[in-house]
């Protein structure tokens, strides 16, 4: 029983870091976005993608969670000044807590995107809430159709599913027909958006797909503070 | 503090069991396997060519932890009926006392091999010793040349590290020079065997390591025996 009583106390704790780290970022009109999936899958050429089409266009900040190299967030440097890379030891996701002293390295990019780029890990991520606005899952088609059965919980909490190399699908006699089944299980709302990131396949439809969270998020805000202003009170997801 | 001393305390209840199933193990004179790897680099598949290879000829059992579904399971049930499904729940590791459970449901395969194939994760199994004889890691080519640096506790404590999905490289610009040089710095004594499993590339190399490191430890306990006979203390790792 103490086990488990100290892991609930480990998660209460989050909860409520992630809570502040929720409303710093509300706070500046962020879309922070929690990228989430197995070693591998291409967490971090999606970035390195997003931050290029993004350039001169939307403000963005990137925090990378790693062991203890720091070759994504080098990577990304190449694309971005605001890229900061959280070791985590040995430890296996981030927390709210290493979240928010990254957030504390950054100029929050007002009205843009924060994207928090996870330990490569498709079980324990999924426990720890960082107090982002959006989850976002990767699937590689290497991996195997089986994915999303297998790890469920990952999945269930996910606003976006991104199916990724997709281009390996002939090579590798994947059924996407599984996926979208198994999905359909676990979580209906969340789009499965289909990339091939390397060869510039989907990426539009995930840039709209960025755009359309920001976009809600700034009706979001305006219409909270037209409430507040009129006296209401004011709307608290 | 107290969050170190309970995960202090796990790990050594974790490895006292574990000590038990290596006496029990060894008391069979069986190899115990734990395959460990990210999800999808193809655990399943190699256990299922292995085992048919090794079907008539020599005894085999195989523990498969997996969060919920049994779906790796029934893939291996069609090549042996000594399968044992583990499910761990939210659990992203095996521990060695859910291995004894597994253990009790078997009857040992003496003198022959027990597969224990780990949850897809490459960081949590790491830590867990669950009492096996032998530890071998799993890297597929579409998860990236760099992933030695990346997990490099997971890759430190193998005895054989496989290179799955060979047939990939050339798609998707791989570099295996990368992987042996941070290798070299991390496991300079375990080697590295190259395998494509649905085109049957590399399995012979496998099961010849395989049937090595079963011929070794039958040397070892003869001549432990063989001490213990002739009133020398005998000889434990």
């Amino acid at each position: 029983m103490k086990k488990v009583k100290v892991v609930q106390s480990v998660l209460k704790a989050n909860a409520t870091v992630a809570e502040s780290n929720r409303q710093r970022l509300a706070s500046a009109g962020c879309v922070a976005v929690n990228l989430m999936s197995a070693p591998g899958s291409g967490k971090t050429t999606l970035l390195e993608r997003t931050l290029m089409r993004l350039a001169g266009e939307t403000p963005c900040a990137v925090l990378v969670g790693d062991l203890q190299t720091t070759r994504d967030a080098d990577r990304l440097y190449a694309f971005s000044d605001h890229v900061t890379q959280i070791n985590t030891g040995r430890g296996c996701h981030l927390d709210a807590a290493q979240v928010a002293a990254g957030l504390d390295t950054i100029d929050l990019p007002r009205g843009g995107f924060v994207f928090i780029e996870n330990v490569g890990n498709m079980v324990c991520p999924a426990a720890f809430d960082l107090g982002e606005t959006h989850r976002v899952v990767l699937l590689s088609t290497p991996e195997g159709d089986d994915k999303v059965a297998k790890y469920p919980t990952l999945f269930q909490a996910a606003d976006a599913v991104l199916l990724t190399k997709t281009d390996l699908i002939d090579v590798l006699g994947f059924e996407r027909r599984q996926v979208l089944e198994d999905l359909a299980h676990v979580n209906s709302s969340a789009p499965l958006l289909e990339l091939a990131v390397r060869k510039n396949v989907g990426l539009s439809q995930w840039l709209a797909w960025l755009h359309e969270q920001r976009a809600a998020l700034q009706t979001l805000l305006t219409e909270q503070t037209s409430a507040y202003q009129t006296g209401m009170s004011p709307v608290t997801s």
